[in-house]
């Protein structure tokens, strides 16, 4: 169903990679409710995946760019508005990756080469990305940018590691440019806090499907899917929304406000039977 | 502009008093988008405001009720299924009153009685109204409920007094419920902190035209308006937010995510002149 | 093992109960650290409990009062001044109790008289006992309180129901009233958000056990026990913690912080098992 | 006022540099309060500084290195173990320092690569001191680590520029890390999040002093002091608070849960008049 929500409007997504990817949904949908796109990612990006496919279908440009990159980010933002024919109206930021996470590295054993690479990658990309941005004028008066978060950079989920730090700050830059590019061109800068998604960065997540079931049977409305989330980027990213800004959206089915679902607990207890005794007390480890 | 966003919808608006009243706009924007309703105040809200003419030019109906008594929501929720034919899809909860602001008790001196009122007007209402709800099956699959709050729920603001205690619990109860109806019925369940608004319950909040003022300039893109309120009522009543739940969504340009900002600053350093000595020293009191 | 921490101070505990009991872990700690106390709760408490044994334990003279009621708190607060020779320097809140939970009303079939009974008792009486001390200019510059919490007041707890709502009242009102209090008399005024405690109190929620086991594997200290509770209140009380105030302070082993640990998800996943297909994938209920 | 909290307790100081530093003030508080510490600090802020003066009086040595450099803790640690006899149960974390600050680049003009030094400095220190010291196994069962840090993380002031984004941060890496070195070693791992303060560090911050006086008038108790936060330091090494972990702990006179208090907003009136009109009515800007 489309209502015409972002007729008219221009935008920039950046990190679809296949079908399973928000950004992919998300370009789907805004495309659906009238906007005009461009798509970008890494050349590597590009190659592993089938972004290309996306853009026919879709009638649009991919523009290809690293961006913890500077001068990539200027290029994605001069054509971006060249082919769209001026300043950009939204913008999606779905990047993140973790070479700790990749390379096996626990949190207590980091290579800080990698940390480095990690916060670049998942959250400077955004200052830089902003930054830019402000620098070329090149966001419309009333804009709207979104970045994906997930509930590890206030709560800690074994096994995410250095990326619940790149998301924490990821978050502080949404609320510290906020500020700025709220004050200075009407610009609102969110990030969404997503369910745990089967994407193929969020598949990479060590335990991810015994964490996706739990999640979901904690949430009283289940987890969020790559197409809600699609979903609520279009509100996000409409003239509805003007006035929410330097917040951090929880879309999540209401996983972070629930400390323990019943139905969670059903399946706890099942396990729960192995630590008990024959009286049916609980053998604390 | 209209989207069709609520096309065929069915809701249920309690609080509208008059046209400055966030409940007032929202009727009409849900109207706008496509929404069928139904109107609901006190008796006495009735004979103050300017409902009738609303209710004619949203050719919609009005149900009077007091929403702290279980039967006139019973009445409220059957009447409007009546008349709109079928469950409801949205309800707007925008009541809120303090016999202790009124009376000018300060908080330190609360009459215990006004704060009972307080109270179960303000907050418990709410409880009253979903409750209802539920043991009638009132609430479509799916559907969404939102309350408005005020961020004093989680920071003093002089003045504010028990009202600060009813919002808080007000979001609480919209956690709590929120929990047990979106696992039994997928319906969400909702606050908006919304910015200071200079609605009639809003003028009689002690020194509300400066605390407006500070609140504006904190805000990077200003406070947000009663139609801006409005605006985001529709989506969060949407089926693009299906997945919120359990949220309390600032709605408010910013104000809660900022500590200081140079505007505000500015008007607070030509205060403190009169605090400084001659060389420019504050004097601190 | 004391350290003369309360020395020569004067404090108030409200709501010990018996061995179990925060309240009773608490009066004896400070007095380990040098304190004087009075101890006061219901008359019926009084009854069922064992509370002259730790008064003569303690030397210590108990004030039977309703904390719901102001005449009461008006007795404690002068009695208490007259026993101890002076203003109060501390007191503590440990008082909390639902009808609604007592008669196994589920928090979507609420009895409306239950819940401001729950509310009264639970975080208005916190109120009550602040405004009359307040009124008497019982507690002395600099003073110190404390009440009880838990983070079902941020979080929904199945089976914990409207005591969820009652905490998150109770933290509104030491927020609303720590601002007062502490610009009119330096007196500080927290909330102290405990690992669920195997009180008797705690033992009547639903499925405590299980809870307990899941908080104790989600911390990575473990659960917070009553006698570290108690250790936490004399610091709280202390002169070393004199600008700290209107916070709700998690003394949980880190639970408020964890999304989802490893200990925790080992015992999740066991029960998951059941739910699994014979080619180890979760079946998605 | 001593107690003998920390007898016998080993501890190191990171980051005294002058008698304004709560550091320096901390290290004083500690000794008094019975124990055996190290300081350390940059050998260029031991130049500057007049740490040797400190060492003496509280006759204790001082070990050069730089927080961001692996060896250099390696060095700290292994030599802080020999010189207390023993593995350290404190550790306090007082580092941050922004180039771009310094410099006066704005948050929308950033150096990246100072970027990448206000990070390592002022956050990723904290992660490398926690490795090295847990590889060393050179922290306690029991331990107690703190990390000083300002709401600057999470709520935005003008001018604190990228220092909020190293403190949201820092206050990560003490969750992340909390939960792995509290379950293997019974660590716990806290930041304070501090009033401004008037020392070196605080007053490079542009208006300080201004935010300082905003800061105490919204503060009921007024804004802490570096000598209160000393106090506040020596309670969480203590034994008194074992399961306070992965908090991030305002120590600030209330300032974090104050929205508006009457006292900053009659400074903030003054300022205002000028925006009014002859009948008193706002010119809103």
């Amino acid at each position: 169903m489309s209502y015409s929500l972002l007729k008219g409007k221009r935008g920039i997504i950046f990190g679809a990679l296949n079908e399973q990817s928000i950004a992919w949904k998300t370009a789907e949908k805004v495309v659906e409710e009238g906007a005009k796109i461009t798509l970008t990612n890494t050349p590597i990006a590009l190659r592993m995946g089938e972004l290309s496919g996306l853009a026919e279908k879709l009638n649009c440009e991919i523009i290809p760019a690293d961006a913890t990159n500077v001068e990539d980010l200027e290029t994605v933002f001069r054509k971006s508005m060249e082919i769209l024919g001026g300043p950009i109206d939204f913008v999606l930021h779905s990047i993140g990756m973790s070479p700790n996470v990749r390379k096996k590295k626990t949190y207590d054993n980091l290579n800080y080469d990698f940390l480095d690479k990690t916060l670049d990658i998942s959250a400077i990309s955004f200052h830089k990305m902003l930054q830019t941005a402000k620098k070329m004028d090149a966001i419309a008066d009333g804009g709207s940018v979104i970045a994906l978060s997930y509930t590890a950079a206030q709560r800690t989920f074994f096994g995410y590691n250095d990326m619940a730090d790149a998301k924490a700050l990821l978050e502080s830059i949404a609320r510290s440019f906020g500020y700025i590019y709220g004050r200075e061109g009407n610009v609102r800068i969110n990030t969404i806090s997503q369910s745990p998604t089967m994407t193929t960065a969020g598949s990479g997540v060590k335990g991810m499907d015994k964490l996706y079931d739990f999640a979901n049977r904690m949430s009283p409305l289940g987890n969020a899917s790559a197409e809600e989330c699609a979903d609520y980027c279009a509100v996000m990213f409409s003239d509805l929304t003007r006035k929410v800004t330097m917040q951090n959206l929880y879309h999540d089915g209401g996983f972070s406000s629930v400390g323990m679902s019943l139905r969670a607990m059903a399946t706890y207890e099942k396990g729960l039977e192995e630590y008990m005794d024959e009286e049916g007390n609980i053998i604390y480890g």
